[in-house]
């Protein structure tokens, strides 16, 4: 997908919302059989009911393998049940030497034709180049991530320069804002002035909105560009907004709220 | 598996040699179909040939999921057929918020009964928590890397601390010398004093030996510790020594050829 029928589809549902798909079959809702077949028509749900305020899914990885190879074709299934015009992100973190990365590059863009997929950036250019030569595919790099690790080492810093600031600087040249976003929490906004003047024109895909705590007007405050320019997740805050035979009904609700919310910040940047 | 067992592995065999199990079905031997059963059969057949001399095998999971779910079932059961004396690895430089690392640790250390993981950093304290919370298993962190990318990032400085070295540092705190290894490149040789001025009793998974251009003699000199403490790892040059019917013979040789170069080392430690 490329950066304008991305903008579009957001203009047109005048949504930013990315909905997240972390199932586990333990939290299925309570009428639900607890099988691997349920979980797969539980995403299924929550994708129908949700398509319409959502303009990406974003798919943990981690939640489906732990159901081994049943779990990962569960995902496929998952991921091929999104419409072609909306955005889909492998949440996969992955990041190796150049030869692995464009296994996983194949893995995630060809095997399964994800428009996108998080990168870790520790192990430098040669771990990113593979997933960048794919046309309109997406890299999402982690910048600031939303959990307390992060100030763990992202805040390292070299005079005056702190780790994510060179992870941006350095990483939004090996590409442009047509293949490479970052991954900046919804726990930080405090830093989100500083990221955007670093990368004013890339997408910013924030988590942390919801059960980590973060605002999502601070967020549209501050990380707001031309082209809108941001993709919010929220995953159990939708996925689990309810856990009786209603749940399809809480989900939407659930992404029908966060959809009003970015309403007004859409229209002002849609309708010029 | 604990410290011990796998000290214990390593004097039986007289050997350090972890075998990369990294296949792909274009580079299967000619005379073998390029289907993905034949490239289990292909799995099966090396770890058979090679197992005398390795005491450790990696998996790749990169190289597993470019053929989707079927090689994730294929991953499985490669992995299943390694004997329980030899430790198991999945390469997978994971790393999340610390709910999702748990799906993770799920994943590799129940589902598939993998001895050890490697992850990334880059995320924090409470990306790694969740793995090093299950009873001899072992996280694998990323420190200093084998590939050209490792300068972006990974000596990026602070009053004279390179991050691999915060790394190292940091995240020895978080477990100890019997859940924790760290990945150093074989490439690396000119910091492995001072990675063992930081880690002297940890493990060091060193990959980079033959394809990447690392010596095991530099690697061996500068990195052995009192219980051994290295595993280095080759996977190209062992799957892919032969090409034709005698594959399995010469994925044989090419393990028994590193054995033999470790011998001496193994036997300096062992004999104490």
């Amino acid at each position: 997908m490329t950066k304008q029928e991305l903008f579009n589809e957001i203009c047109a549902k005048k949504s930013f919302l990315c909905t997240g798909i972390d199932p586990e079959i333990n939290k299925l809702p309570m009428h639900l059989p607890k099988t691997i077949d349920a979980l797969l028509e539980f995403n299924k749900q929550i994708i129908r009911h949700t398509r319409k305020y959502s303009v990406a899914y974003k798919f943990n990885t981690a939640f489906f393998e732990q159901y081994g190879s049943k779990g990962w074709e569960v995902l496929e299934e998952s991921a091929k049940f999104v419409p072609d015009n909306v955005f889909t992100i492998a949440d996969a973190k992955r990041g190796d030497i150049g030869n692995t990365s464009s296994m996983y590059a194949k893995a995630f863009f060809e095997t399964m034709n994800f428009d996108a997929i998080t990168v870790s950036p520790y192990m430098g250019e040669d771990s990113l180049r593979p997933f960048l030569e794919f046309k309109d595919k997406w890299v999402i790099v982690l910048a600031l991530t939303s959990n307390p690790g992060a100030k763990d080492f992202q805040y390292f810093e070299h005079n005056g320069v702190r780790l994510f600031e060179k992870v941006l600087d350095s990483v939004s040249k090996w590409g442009n804002e047509n293949n490479l976003m970052f991954v900046t929490g919804a726990t930080k906004t405090e830093e989100f002035e500083q990221i955007r003047k670093i990368v004013p024109d890339n997408f910013l895909l924030v988590p942390g909105v919801g059960a980590q705590g973060g605002s999502l007007n601070q967020v549209a405050q501050k990380g707001i560009n031309s082209q809108l320019g941001l993709l919010v997740n929220s995953s159990r805050g939708i996925i689990y907004a309810g856990n009786g035979e209603d749940y399809t009904e809480k989900a939407e609700k659930a992404a029908q709220f966060l959809q009003n919310q970015m309403e007004p910040w859409v229209d002002a940047v849609c309708s010029y």
